[in-house]
This record gives C-alpha cells, structure tokens and sequence, in this order.
C-alpha cells in the first residue's frame, strides 16, 4: 500500500496558526497574548442560554433539521439592517451567507476564485488565517507591504499592474497583525487602484465595531459594490466557539459561493444561526459591544504604557486605534522565533513575525500581541516576562 | 471590471443536492421523499436544552471560545469507546476528526487527496453529497455498479486496475441512494480488491445504527487499517442540525486532514460539541436509537407494501434492511426527470435517479424514496400520488 496525497497536502505539515493555537490553548498558567481570543469573561453565556432554551422551546423541529446552504434568513436580515442603520450599507439578505466564521468565507471565495498558480496579493505583513486557507489553493502570492496609513499605494499598484491578479485580501480596520487602519484617504486610492483592474478585494472585517479611538471610516466593498465581498463575525462580538460568520457578495459570485459552501458542509449548524438571532433581537448587543471595547480599549493602553515604561526605547510599535492586537517591532538583529521559545518557556506565548509572511519570509524581528484574551493584571507580568527577555537578547 | 472565476466554479451553478433540498425545503403542504431527513417528531429537543443548559452553566468559558482544529477531546473519546463497545473495533482518540457532518468529511478528504484529472471510483448510482463535494476537485470519476450484494467485484477491480485511483467512495451499510448493504462476502472481496493496490477506501457509515433486519456486518475499514478511512455522523441518530460528523484516520492521513481542517474553518463549533457529549453521557442514547430504528422501519415496511399495493407490478425496488431510503426502478422509458415535475405539481417531491450519477449519465428511469422523514399518512398519500403519476405515464 503506497497512498499519495494530493500536491497541496503533500507537504503534511500542520498550518502555522494550528501549531500558535495549539501553544497558545495548552497549558493552564500561560499567558497568551497569541490567538485573537476574545475575553472570555465577557461571554454572555446566561443569553445564549436564554436563547437556546427558547429556540428549542419555540422551534425545534427547525433548528435542528437540515436547512439550506445560505443560512438562516432572518439572521441575515438582521445583518442586512445592522450594515444599513450603522453603516449606511445597502446590503439585501440574498448577498449575505452564513459561513463557520470568517475562516471559511476566506476559503469559500478562494475556492470559487483561484486556480492553481493564480495571482494573490496580500497585506504584508498579512493575516496568517488567510494565508493558510489560501495556501490550499496554491496561488502565486504578491505581497503589498503596509505603512502607516495602510497598505502602500505604489506597491499595490506595482503588484496588480501586467498581470492578472485574481483577489487582494485586506483588512482595513485594526488590521490582523499589525492593527493599523487604512486612512480615510487610503481607502479611495485602494478603491481607485481596484477599480482600474479586475482584482477582487476581500475586505474582512471582524473587528470593525470595536473602535476606540477615533471615528468610524467607510466600507471600501460600499465604493467597489460587485467589486469586493466583505466578510464579518459574530466572533469578536459575540463568542467565537459558536463559529458565526458571513460573506456580503454580489449575486454573480454569491451564487458560486453558495454551491462552494453546500458541496463543503451543506450549511453552518442552523440550531446556534435561531441562538444567534435570538441573542441579538432579545438582548442590547450594542452595550455589550460597548463594554468589551472599553475593556480592550484600557488592555491597549496598558500595554502600551508597559511597552514604553519596561521595553529598551528602541522596540517600535503600533497605536492601534481598536481591534485585538498591536505590532512590536524588536531592535535590529534580535530575532522574534528567538523571543517566542524564550518567552514559552517563561510561560507566555506571542506569534512571532514571520507567521504573517507567507512562507515565513518577513517579520524576523517583529511579534504580534493579543491585549484582548488577557487581563490587566496578566498583561503587566507578561509584558514583564517579554522585556527581560528583549533586554538579555539585546545583551 | 471582469471577475474571472476558478475553473472549478465557471458553471456557476447551484449543485443538484442543493436544488433538490431547496424543493424539499420550499413549500409547507409539500410530502417530501427528497433529502435524508430524520423525522423532527423524534429530536430531542428537550435533553439537548438541559445539555446546553449545563455547558453554559459549568463550561461557558471553554464552550465559547476558539477550540484545536481536531474537535473536543471527551467527544472523541466517547465515539472512540462506542465503536470499541459496539463493534469492537480500536480506534484512537487521535485518529478522530470531528467535522460540520460527514459533508465535510468527503470536502476534507478530498482536499488532502485529489489533484485535479486524479482517478476518483465511487458507487453507482452513488451518493450526490460525494459527487457534489468530489467534482468541486475535478477529479475522472470511476463508477462501479452497485449489485444486490455491494459494487460488483470484477466492475471494482476494473476499475482500480491499470491506472493510479486515488479513492474509492463507499456505504456499505444501508446505501444511499439504493438501501442496499454489502454482503459479508463481498465485504471480504471488496478489501482484497483495494489492499491488492494504493487506493484509499473511503467507507461511509451514516446509517449504520439503523438497521431493522438482519445482524451488524463488519466495518471494511477495519479489515484495511490504514487504506481506509471511515466516517461517522450524529446527523441521523441525534440531530443534523447540529452539523456534527467524523473522520477516523491513520496518522499519515489524519495529520493532513487537521491541517486543512483548520484551513478551512479552524474548528468545528466547540458549544455544540460539548453540548452533544452532554447529551450522550446524560442520556440513554442507545433507547433513542432504537425507537427511530423503529419507527423507521414501520415506514419502510409501509412504503413497500404501499408499492406493491399501488403502483403497476413492472416496477422494481429495493428492500433495505435499515436506512433512511428505498430505490424504485420505473417500467422501461418511464422517465423519472417527468415524474419528479409531475409529482412536484401534485405536492410530493422525490430524487430523479440522474441525481446519484456524475453528469447525470445514468438513471433515467429511476427514483430515490426517503421514509424516514415523513410520516405513515404521507406515505400512503404521497405513494398514492406517485403510483398514479407512474400508471398515467405508463398509459
């Protein structure tokens, strides 16, 4: 028996992000500022109980039997409403599938967009999920470095110029790794610099309500229309084990993704899409929103008052304006794979750079921090714990 | 602009299950023998409540949180105990994967399996699920006709003979769509036949706790150890709104499938799976099987007393010893694509036989009845109504 695998598992390893999740759930007493875990203490398990009791109560013989692949319609009515009255967003449910979190959207649109060798352009540094879902379909991947502001216009240009690039993948607020937000500016010139080409934007958005600072930019999908898809979460809002996400898309590609999504798992659990409703139609979710934003809000300030007070001055990084995380960038030379084992081995896990570069070629001296899964209290020992070990690296 | 999509979604189509699903699922009033769909009266609604209710009230911080791609370990440990207690087989923990149902298992294995052009045997007629999941890889599709006792052995052999067929896609007990189930004899000659070359048998086993006739046959998987990976489900015993299935694997096989597990949803929804460990622990699961194994067997029994009772005695069909569905062979040029419309226009949806054949190539004049997820008055209502569609297409 000689069983031969297919080229994109022919390597075997298991992805980067599994093997960071898999550090970061092990041992009890570590300090995680890896994953983009949500806080737990914030979870409103009494509603999704409340919730559940009812939809089982009320429609049982619906939420748990098989359903249709593009989700639970009054859940996507709800969203549909939600982008209209905080966004201005016109979104018709018909554009939105229920998908097992962002996660899946990213492999869902690469399923019905790339072929093998096919151009992809990235965020770079850029999301580790999205690298790993799109790896699966072996793209050329493009990587348009990011600024300040967002990612860097010429580049961008540069990458989607005199070839056919199928998607450029992005996340315009609070970006994952870094938590920079593309300026309002920014997004023109991205939406101007789509437009001239045939490139999908994939604008994910799962941490776009929890700002903290600042007012809240447009969708750059809301310029593109059929153009961009936009994906979002019901993850870092809600509670991301019940893996809640959609994808808005116009009807050419909507159509694609759903036969993608029914031949993939017929359709997302519908038992927790009747919780979710429920949950957001019986309960104020903007002031649960409101209160886990203050509470990451004040984790993002901490650890960057810990930053300057306990890191050598020559650690860069960035002031998130929302989101989950902020980008340190160490001194020349200190290598951050170096940090991760020395930290793990103190009891506190940090996703080094090179995670966010496909291949693993960038980010040598960058890591990306979590303020969200940890409390105040965790972020001084742990920020602690991470310095000593910058300044014994430094010499 | 100009999206061009990837070859493998350029139809852009909705697949045929979907289709069909959505007729099922469209019209209150309508008797359904499409989909495989448990009967509603028969979820336990009630004790997946309280299970949900204790996981929430012990285990909130752990059930709504991100989770590892592999599942929830108790989860699997208790399907790994179950085929120990009753089957006796040993499969490890470790060797499991918890998936959004057996959908995703074939998705899964075929990502880690099939290059496109790549040999892919299956049964004929065949599951649509698998066709459905499979063709998204574009794989050349094998098919091997399906006896009275199994696929034909010298048809499967000739088929995995002179060329490199990566998989062969099975049920052997109860198939869908036929209800047939493999002899213990061929059980035997279908395993030498695959451990005499390098194909991955894939065995199916979503209805195996269904049976009403006849004594448990043996698992083929384990007879080949690692050529053969099988599959599980809580969909047809428990509830498949849920989403809950499995993958048992080898290692070589398992370590891959984590991988784009993870790719592709990172994991599947951690509440649910603590709340169905809850629900099997707490409750007398093996009393539940057995009154649906009941129940459906009245209906099996009714719908084929009803076909010899109704319908013109050229008719064929199958007698399943357990399972959610019968095969029914029309008379010569009786087109079952007619019968489906003409049934669809009378209220009573069943699966053209085209269906369960890659590009419909196959067929013609046959239907798939499911009995499980109506009751014995729309059986005979709807047998009614078939038999007299088929008596007037008949003349």
């Amino acid at each position: 028996m000689d069983i031969t695998f297919a080229k994109r598992a022919a390597g075997g390893s298991e992805s980067t992000l599994h093997r960071v999740f898999v550090a970061a759930a092990a041992g009890k007493g570590v300090i995680s500022f890896a994953g983009g875990f949500p806080n737990k203490r914030f979870f409103p398990a009494r509603e999704i109980g409340e919730a559940a009791a009812r939809v089982l109560a009320e429609s049982a013989h619906e939420a748990l039997q098989y359903s249709t692949a593009g989700g639970y319609l009054p859940l996507r009515e709800y969203i549909s409403r939600r982008y209209h009255e905080k966004q201005g967003l016109s979104v018709d449910p018909d554009e939105i599938l229920i998908t097992n979190g962002s996660q899946q959207a990213i492999d869902l649109i690469a399923r019905v967009m790339l072929d093998e060798g096919d151009f992809a352009a990235i965020e770079s540094p850029g999301y580790l999920g999205a690298i790993d879902a799109l790896s699966f379909y072996r793209p050329r991947f493009l990587t348009v470095p990011m600024t300040e502001a967002g990612p860097d216009p010429d580049a961008l240009k540069e990458a989607l110029t005199g070839r056919d690039v199928k998607i450029f993948y992005g996340v315009p607020n609070f970006q994952n790794p870094t938590g920079i937000s593309y300026s309002a500016n920014r997004r023109r010139e991205v939406a101007e610099i789509i437009q001239s080409g045939n490139t999908l934007f994939i604008e994910d958005n799962p941490y776009g309500e929890l700002r903290f600072i600042g007012e809240p930019l447009p969708s750059i999908k809301g310029v593109l229309g059929p153009q961009g898809v936009l994906l979002g979460s019901f993850s870092k809002i809600v509670a991301p084990g019940l893996r809640i996400g959609w994808i808005c898309a116009d009807r050419p590609i909507m159509k694609r993704l759903v036969a993608a999504k029914h031949a993939a798992d017929l359709h997302t659990d519908i038992f927790i899409q009747h919780v979710l409703f429920r949950y957001v139609t019986a309960c104020d979710i903007d002031e649960h929103i409101k209160e886990i934003r203050e509470v990451y809000g004040n984790h993002r300030n901490a650890m960057i008052r810990m930053i300057e007070e306990y890191f050598p001055p020559e650690v860069g990084f960035t002031r998130p304006e929302g989101g989950l995380f902020l980008w340190m960038t160490l001194p020349e030379g200190v290598s951050s794979m170096d940090l991760f084992e020395c930290a793990l081995e103190a009891g506190v896990v940090v996703v080094p750079g090179a995670a966010f570069y496909p291949g693993g070629n960038g980010g040598g001296n960058a890591v990306r921090l979590n303020f969200s899964g940890v409390d105040e209290d965790e972020i001084d020992v742990g920020m602690r714990v991470l310095a000593g070990a910058v300044r014994k690296m430094t010499g």
